[in-house]
């Protein structure tokens, strides 16, 4: 599907790091970045900016953080033909610990908030334009929102000057009927804006959805290299660039960058399909019990997690 | 999506046999009939019948065959509550291969068959009809074949007394528009009969490609545990009873399958979402050169193996 307005970021180091704490190595980043560099992705993610106040350096790696000095070391000084996006959570940050554009290698920086925060995060997010970033808002986990509190929250949002929304569906939990209803309702209530999908993978649904959301007119994607993420992790963006069917788009530094710095960290972190994060999905549940299972030594007695799940709701 | 028409299949052992030349145990075996049994599933696909002659015992395990007294063996003197399917390839099977159905345990055998082979394929699918089965004819690698020879071969088999046709995706290769304009397609062409779909996953989109013929009507519903089956696999029967959220199925039953039986098997073969598979998918070819990659030494060496094909067809 070519669409000219499409825009494709890749989230590999910052929604992975979730899995190892950004316990990224620099080559690993520095793959990452030319690979999707060459490959013409629209943006990078390369991690979290956070308050230094809310997290150990002892604990996080420098992705946690995204200070402008370790920006410096991985992109060095080859021409940037990629923009570098940022997250930031609210409650995470504060104000002063978002420098000038100008004084940032970050283009973007993407709120990611949940409903009740989307006051803090439009604050925020408008505090982030003006300090010259382009800006988003990921409204989060809106899968376990009720319709009159996403209606309101999108009327907020389409009275802000935020000019990119996010559809999140942080637990997996979304069929393609959902992302059609949903995508619907947030391309008319934010009439003007952009509207951009985040998948997880829990029900191996990632890409699936995130076509019904291109399908319904949504032009930011997300994606990361073999899915890597939290949890059952997030749209393959080997697969998403394949479907887009883009010239722009070149699918074999993906897989060098797979291959190479991705695969090894597969054989030692957790993501992906598995069945404990497919139940936290069918159930609409925070994948944290399901990542606590499997990063424990009985990750493969999948009947005994479904049990305990089933019992805690019962 | 509760649907009382809906029929799921499980083809674990068929075509997870695929992967390993049906060498399971009989453990194996008897674990997913009696697990499928008491999830609800409607029917258990336990293998192809083939005649003696076309290949050898000393190199395929029993469900190659499915004698009956094999199937006696797993299903023992238990009350049979799932009706078992087996599958049947055109000119790996003689009419006289066929047992009447008063002398087997098998409900029913689809007859699988590539395009040109639609005429052998409904000449043997009468033929099972006339010795008591039931019959489905499941056309294959539909994502090569020309309209105007589908059309054809649609035409054929409505004038067929086989009262169920499978919409079939071998190569992992159609996306939900795909699936949308081919389930419309058989609909309309076969109208009065039933519809099934066979989805593989080499792009992840097994089970949605699923979803996407549920909601266009087909009834008739191909999964198996864990998505276990050649290449990247197939629709994985626990993420599709947990979307049907019929309470005749039971997922707890799949769970124990899963991990007493099926998890220890993806140890040792590869099927499920890897690169080569998602590279043949995409291409729409056939997953032969990605499953002896995988089976391979060099397995992890997904680069080559993607410059390789591309250099085979450029």
């Amino acid at each position: 599907m070519f669409r000219s307005q499409i825009k494709v970021l890749d989230c590999t180091v910052r929604d992975g790091g979730l899995m190892n704490k950004w316990q990224f190595s620099d080559e690993f980043v520095k793959t990452i970045y030319n690979s999707v560099s060459e490959a013409g992705i629209d943006y990078m993610e390369i991690g979290y900016i956070s308050s230094e106040r809310a997290f150990s350096r002892e604990v996080y790696g420098p992705w946690r953080f995204c200070a402008e000095k370790d920006i410096q070391r991985i992109i060095s000084d080859r021409e940037k033909v990629i923009k570098l996006s940022a997250m930031a959570d609210i409650g995470r940050i504060d104000f002063e610990d978002v420098p000038l554009k100008s004084d940032s290698s970050i283009d973007m920086i993407r709120v990611a908030c949940y409903v009740h925060q989307i006051d803090s995060a439009i604050s925020l997010a408008h505090h982030c334009l003006d300090k010259g970033y382009e800006v988003t808002i990921n409204l989060m986990a809106v899968s376990t929102v009720g319709l009159r509190e996403i209606d309101e929250a999108l009327d907020d949002l389409s009275k802000s000057k935020v000019p990119i929304i996010y559809l999140v569906d942080s637990f997996g939990a979304f069929y393609s009927e959902d992302i059609d209803y949903l995508s619907k309702k947030y391309m008319e209530k934010l009439n003007g804006k952009k509207i951009g999908i985040h998948c997880h993978n829990n029900q191996q649904l990632a890409f699936a959805n995130t076509i019904s959301a291109i399908i319904n007119g949504i032009n930011y994607l997300d994606g990361s290299l073999y899915g890597i993420g939290r949890g059952a992790g997030n749209c393959p963006l080997e697969l998403l660039v394949s479907f887009l069917k883009n010239p722009k788009f070149k699918l074999r530094p993906l897989i060098h960058a797979i291959e190479s710095q991705v695969m090894p960290w597969y054989k030692k972190i957790y993501w992906g399909y598995h069945i404990p994060y497919m139940i936290t999905g069918v159930l609409n549940q925070h994948p944290r019990t399901a990542m606590a299972h499997m990063e424990s030594d009985i990750r493969d007695n999948i009947l005994d997690f479904h049990d305990q799940i089933i019992n805690d709701i019962e």
